[in-house]
């Protein structure tokens, strides 16, 4: 394994400043506003979007120090028919890159990970308000007689609406409504890599990550959970969804520098990173700065949006209410 | 393994608060203040240790916003003097409990984990200051062909000034001046379990923790850098240094139990935890609160000290001048 002076070891702290650029600096900005909907803070919503949310008051109200979706709405169905109306006249208007991902594919907005959905919206447009979203990866590997640890990258289809021809982690997928996390491990699997069900019986969970990306298309607070699943020497993976274009069987050296290419998915990085340490292969000895990333492969998405930073952001004249007691 | 409506898994969350309680809690009660070094915040002092720096007004400037050590001291040597002679005072005024952990075994206080320490202190007093603080885990274990897998845990002796007498990982230790990380592992692991060295080959780097603890000895900010250990199943732990008075090898709903009994020292329970996240045990599906639990394994130490919350706290009257001006 590389030491801490090689080159691409040097490199990863840069990496994971880059897969939580919002993190680091867009958030402490102060030009984001909470997004509230039933007295809970579940967004951020950004300066371009505010603008567009003042033209329409009866959905959104702004207040100076948080955005607070109508509270006279009165269930999930209002409060998704009223969210959906805005939407779609903006996509109509086409005043968002991000509604270009447009796929009539529903997303549940929920106060935390296990509470019931407060409303519904298209999967696309939940970047533009900040909205925690949870996706699965797994980490697909052998271990090569010869050429030691090795994993299975993907290269996205150049017909993929984000990340098009950009290289991937070998299955990921977002969480649906109505899927289990390791169901929709399993389901991925199929789809994605034409994983047999005799083979997944070896996957196995090793944790999560969580980061907080932002682009042109809005902010990405992410968390994936990752599982890990030991192939078959002889194994190929083929894909079955036209997602894919191929499929790529690289020793760690080799998966390390594409990983620190510009041609790999940078909110795919993290879940990389996230498996080279947990197996052993990144360590506080041949990575200088080894803890400053693991901090970094799991930023406190759970918690960020009722600390009291929030509140310093949110307040303009000093004083110190809670968002708890809107 | 357990499903989720078990005892035990709903349990976790619950510990998990208690080892950062002062994460939770205590950071964001506004009466602690940041602690700087040579223009860089290195720790938080809160109000009992305030009070008596009052005293030392040559070798601490107690500001409104902040506690500083005076800039006027030139270097390592003479920063380390100064604070010594205060300690020494205190200590021998018997002024408060984390000095009766006195060990003469220096600390070397850094800025980050890998910057040119700015001075030392008694290890027993770095908890009066909010110092971070390194040490390294391993996790022992066997694949027992009957029970599964199994881990081996150490009761501490009844004559540790901390935790005496509560179970506790297989093998742990700080991090001293002069050692590495792996080289501490590999010591630690002869001195306090009796594991040779042709069975330490095998030790594998999984990973850190952070955590942020409070007690009547003050604050912990702790990172433990983790190594997993499989043993071979005949083995047996003998302790070598006097600080341990047994070794217990459980399966894993035993070693869970004992984790989450009375009897388990509460700064250890993150590593563990750790390591049945990365082994699969813990999962999204069995654990409802995984991913809140995940974040209180990674509490963001490296970045917390110039984050804008602490800007928020230090400052009375709305300025939002950053520490790093000072």
């Amino acid at each position: 394994m590389a030491n801490q002076d090689t080159e691409p070891m040097s490199r990863l702290l840069k990496l994971a400043k880059k897969f939580n650029c919002f993190y680091l600096s867009g958030l402490h900005a102060g030009d984001c506003r909470a997004f509230v909907v039933d007295g809970q803070q579940i967004g951020l919503v950004r300066p371009d979007v505010m603008k567009e949310l003042l033209n329409h008051p009866q959905v959104f109200q702004v207040h100076p120090e948080y955005v607070q979706l109508n509270p006279a709405f009165r269930d999930y169905n209002e409060r998704s028919a009223k969210v959906e109306e805005v939407l779609r006249e903006w996509r109509g208007g086409d005043k968002f890159v991000a509604l270009h991902g447009w796929r009539e594919e529903y997303y549940d907005v929920r106060a935390q990970f296990n509470t019931p959905p407060l409303f519904k919206m298209d999967r696309s447009a939940t970047s533009l308000f900040g909205i925690r979203k949870y996706g699965v990866d797994i980490n697909g590997y052998v271990i090569d007689p010869v050429k030691g640890l090795s994993i299975w990258l993907q290269k996205r289809s150049p017909k993929k609406q984000t990340w098009p021809s950009f290289w991937d982690n070998c299955v990921s997928g977002g969480l649906s409504v109505g899927f289990g996390i390791h169901e929709t491990a399993i389901k991925e699997a199929a789809e994605e890599a034409g994983i047999p069900n005799h083979l997944l019986t070896k996957l196995k969970s090793g944790g999560c990550i969580s980061i907080f990306f932002e682009s042109n298309r809005g902010l990405f607070p992410n968390t994936e959970f990752v599982f890990d699943l030991e192939l078959p020497l002889d194994f190929v993976p083929t894909n079955n969804d036209g997602e894919v274009e191929t499929f790529e069987l690289l020793p760690v050296s080799e998966c390390l520098e594409r990983i620190l290419s510009s041609n790999f998915k940078t909110t795919s990085v993290p879940v990389s990173l996230d498996f080279f340490i947990r197996h052993g292969v990144i360590t506080p000895e041949n990575e200088p700065n080894f803890i400053q990333i693991m901090e970094l492969l799991h930023v406190p998405l759970q918690t960020m949006y009722n600390q009291p930073h929030r509140k310093h952001k949110i307040s303009t004249n000093g004083e110190t209410n809670s968002l708890g007691r809107i």
